[in-house]
């Protein structure tokens, strides 16, 4: 059982304690800690949290809490970090890590140094649509990965300081992308290196300095590509889906817009729809269980049965350090129009990975390249010729 | 916190560990009970569950635990009972209470007398959709609920008892339509009366003496149908779907199927698909979290959540004693076959529900039966004379 | 090449002009037959129809034609039928036949007697979709079918006559009834007898003499169930679906609201969405080509053809009658209040259909009832002992 | 009415054919032309065509015919449409146009310097699905098109030439990027230019000199993005898929694999499901009118319809210009790892687009960024100081 020190109370501190605090948990936030005084108070009012206070390291440093979580935003996550290391205790600190490599890197060091524990709380790898189909990869039903697409688009983020690059670090390839990213990097296999990046960028819809709509390709030593497809200007509530292909199957994930769950209504009087949702009557598309979906109860068991058991939680800070130095190969792509190599002072992963060879034998003579079933029954062969190269087709009686 | 008895280490009594013991609960199984040694000590070795016994009596008795849970054959469901309510603990019972009304009935009369808290473990009720959907068609979404469809519908049961009459009470209708008349009357609304019930069944593939394939449809006093649909002649996996009707409006849930996870592999290596998934390779359809899906964790933090503050849970032993009486009605009718009075010995619910006029006036002289906007944009009104009862259109200019 | 004479340009009307005369077809409507001048002129130009009349004897014997197609309201179908056998015309007639199955054997004898080719336009069951399902029903994909459901329901139809029973024969179930119950009988196998119906029907919303809403099971004499779903309350479009099972598969078909094509829109500029679409703005489900999803390309290929080359088309006045008989049963039911048997005057499909043994022996001692792999790749029987009928289960290693 | 010279009778051809002489059509093929004696004797003989020759010019020139067609290898284009031109007959050219733009530029300045009709057979934009949004899109219910990502995808195509780039051109973006270029444009808009490309290409998987694998980002210059994704290295079937997103809406197409259409079949039995679907048992995904569902009748139809009244198809041998310019493009930054500019010698469209202004004003001092309604009822807005270009948020009570 754990006691919580929670720093933010906005929407992710929220979703963080909703989650902790529902469902019979035995973990419960003990402090809460908010930038001002009247938000601190109603937090801890409505979520029966004993006690809430202004000041960060009163919060980090109360005797009650053995574990920090941090839903700030991003620009003082380097700050709750440190003092967390200070004092000495497990941190897990929300997506992104930083605002971009250096503060990343700062953080790692930082924990690595006090020697605590640290988890980075990249939710959407623990959905359990994620989790299960990251282990079905692992087993094989895909052979190998060679294209995994994900996407989170929204109509833009709730709070002001998203909006602000000097906060936030950046626009929607900070705030999403980083999901996408490590999604991707999960189901290519986290120790294959992510070498370049190239990645479009622009500022379609709001009046903003920042990106609202980004689309990128990470590509990795072995060949497999890791797509991003992240945006503020999406209309139709909030579009989380992931693609993965491989040499021997497909993955197809919907988190949140087409679950299973559709209603139509002329009065609009169900009231909350989904997170994001932008309309209240013809077809809407509900999610059962929001804070389940996303994946933040299967995030925390795995952060606390870590801690309890003395492993690394799936996701670490070295993890969000990965994320951070490839995103800010993302934003130098935008600027240079070119791909733009990844820039790891740590990597931890496979040193080489090797591309496999694709040439089967057919026979002596010649490679296969495809075998069709016909629909007349009988089967097709297309065959290239080991001498000349020349490709021709066969059709096997 | 609470430490649980457990009846029953099958199927029912695993998913009920899993849920408890999962996602950093604060509840634990204490004593399992079977009736073959060799299984309790198994089942208490995979889930770590300090003690175990053959002896029911002894499990239901032990100090350590306060609450008993029952996951037993339905023809054990009644001592069981009646042991929890002896020993003046909290009973809950899987579905269905009662292999007919009168037993379910003897066990209500049980608990009651005893005082004993009663929680009937229908788990269907609390997926996270049905749930959502049950609160929103509360709050006015759909008008009035007219018709409510659930469908569960597999290739058959994974345990003998299932198969035989006698240890199980019947059939499929039995097995499944205990969940899907309990759904239907979620929507309708509990306090609306069952009145009457028209049921086909059949063995339609399966050598023996009870149906494997049913469909029935309840009616309620205010005019609504429940219809169910329970098969054990499925093919393609586990059918999990309700679909709801009303005035204002439509929902249409998939439990299991089509749930925004879709898997294609050549190779089958992904590992366990899904409870009665019937095929390794082409095209899966895997649920993220089953035991979430299914409604366990709901059903259980509601049970615990009623125990614990005094309240009673959504489903009472009450509500499994009308759903049992609902089953002897259909097994009634299918005999009959023609509409069969449902006999409720024990009503709670509202007296009398009085059918709402139909009647909107649309001018003095005549009452509307629809209005329509036509492709042109203008709008077509279809309207009944009141005197002479003839239909006419009119177009609105 | 076909020259024909519609009667009625009411939206039926409209659909076959704009198949017959949409696509490059070789088709036209060269006469249009209405009941007030100014909609049979109007429709003339707006199809570019050569000839209109408001006579309906002149419309079909003009000498330029040489097939009727008829689009009228049900009761004027006998007429319809009369004159065009008369006249020595193949004669093509929308569904219902007729308002009952006595209207409906007039018709059939009427043409039979004159000798003219009879067409009967139920073009539900001619979907794409179901006719490469059906064939596949028939090449064996799904083994024998055991239960086919088809459902049609929408908020109300746009004509005054449908909500006059007078006019149209009944309520909702003559108006789509029809449809859902070749659809069954299409799948089950035509040549299989139809014996007894049980049908609900109730007049749940609005203020007409007719039921609005209505289902019902057609048992045919192998023991498979047409079951049909049809309802004038349908909130959120129009609902049609089919959903086959048998023991060797399932099929399911959506034929409107979801097909592959969903639109988001905040402003509802796009136009015309599909019929009985009920909104324009939120998320939408638009269809690709509503004339040939609905089957009207398809039906009417297979007439043309079938009196080009002098075979029966799929459907026939035959048919129609079947479904009429079928029709009266139901009606029959919802007073009675139990099963009723099918009166089929005119029968020409199996005499007998037996049904086949279910039991598979597993060895000289017992039955199979159920085989399933189970988690742990241990293969799991059911079987009954032969001699005592008990049930017991056998992990085979 | 039609009568048509064939050149090609692959799985193009056959297509075409079927399409033509499907559903009651008034055109014809009367020519078949062939490389070969065998197949062209065994086309005219499965599709009941009168003539067949294995010489081209013959076949283009035969006086029966008013319409050439083709449906050959891509080396072949520029001969066949050359010949058509010189012959003075209209010539309807299968996708992609030429292996390059500069053969395809030399195809469109002979067909305008002889005066011919000249179709573009890209049939993908002629889905119905396709059509009916993009008439939607201008009708205004998207507003404005920011992106468009089309794919297609599956295993590998089935004839040997395409795996040839001598006489294809390239590797599957010259297969299929075709298709997805003239879609997103479509959607785009045909007027506003595309201006540079950014893609990816690899050979993944099969043992080819060609790409098997590619993805690229078309930008306008308007800001749009036409997104393709390509592959022969995607298993499960065909995928066919758009998404379209605009300042004011959203589009989902599915065109192939998940239509409404679901089968699952043990035995296999059902015959044909749909093309490059790879399995027979499990769930399938069968299209129910695949002629349709790919565009090819209502892409003939705007063929002949346009021919038959002097007006310009749809698409031109301009477009198929055009999208080989942008290919190009495509091919060079493969290689060169940078956007690289689109070369269009020839223009029509717009000259210049001017970006529109995003700034909205809130009130004097403000601009809007962002207007949320939160779940608690109230509206929440996010500003922007004009002067300070300060991020806040307000709340409107």
């Amino acid at each position: 059982m754990h006691k919580v020190t929670l720093l933010g109370t906005g929407l992710i501190g929220m979703f963080y304690t909703m989650t902790l605090q529902g469902q019979r948990g035995r973990d419960q936030v003990q402090v809460a800690y908010s930038r001002t005084e009247e938000r601190a108070a109603k937090f801890a009012q409505d979520w029966e949290v004993p006690r809430w206070t202004t000041d960060m390291e009163e919060a980090v440093r109360n005797p009650e809490t053995d574990v920090v979580v941090i839903g700030l935003p991003n620009n003082l996550h380097q700050e709750a970090v440190l003092l967390a290391a200070e004092a000495g205790k497990p941190v897990l600190c929300t997506k992104p890590l930083g605002r971009n490599a250096a503060e990343a890197r700062a953080m790692l060091d930082a924990v690595e140094r006090a020697g605590v524990f640290s988890g980075y709380l990249e939710d959407l790898v623990y959905t359990p649509k994620t989790l299960k189909s990251i282990e079905s990869v692992k087993n094989g039903s895909l052979g190998k990965v060679l294209w995994a697409r994900s996407r989170e688009t929204h109509p833009g983020p709730h709070s002001d300081w998203f909006w602000d690059p000097e906060q936030s670090g950046g626009g929607v390839i900070i705030d999403m992308g980083c999901h996408c990213i490590e999604i991707g990097r999960s189901f290519v296999g986290k120790e294959i290196k992510p070498v370049e990046v190239m990645c479009w960028a622009d500022t379609q819809v709001h009046p903003i300095e920042a990106e609202d709509h980004a689309i990128g390709l990470v590509r990795y030593e072995n060949g497999a590509i890791g797509q991003f497809e992240v945006s503020w200007t999406f209309r139709g509530g909030m579009d989380l889906r992931d693609e993965v292909s491989g040499t021997e199957g497909t993955i197809w994930l919907d988190h949140f817009l087409r679950t299973g769950f559709e209603m139509f209504t002329t009065t609009g009087l169900g009231g909350y729809v989904a997170e994001k949702a932008e309309h209240e009557t013809g077809w809407l598309f509900p999610v059962g269980d929001e804070v389940h979906a996303l994946g933040y109860v299967h995030m925390f068991t795995d952060m606390f049965d870590a801690m309890d058991s003395g492993r690394k939680p799936m996701e670490t800070f070295y993890d969000g350090y990965i994320v951070n130095a490839i995103m800010d190969a993302c934003y130098r792509s935008v600027k240079s129009k070119r791909w733009e190599p990844i820039d790891l002072e740590v990597w931890r992963g496979a040193v080489k990975t090797e591309a496999e060879s694709k040439e089967v034998d057919y026979d002596e003579k010649s490679v296969l390249i495809k075998k069709e079933k016909m629909p007349d029954g009988r089967t097709k062969l297309i065959l290239k010729d080991k001498e000349s190269g020349k490709v021709i087709q066969k059709i096997e009686e």
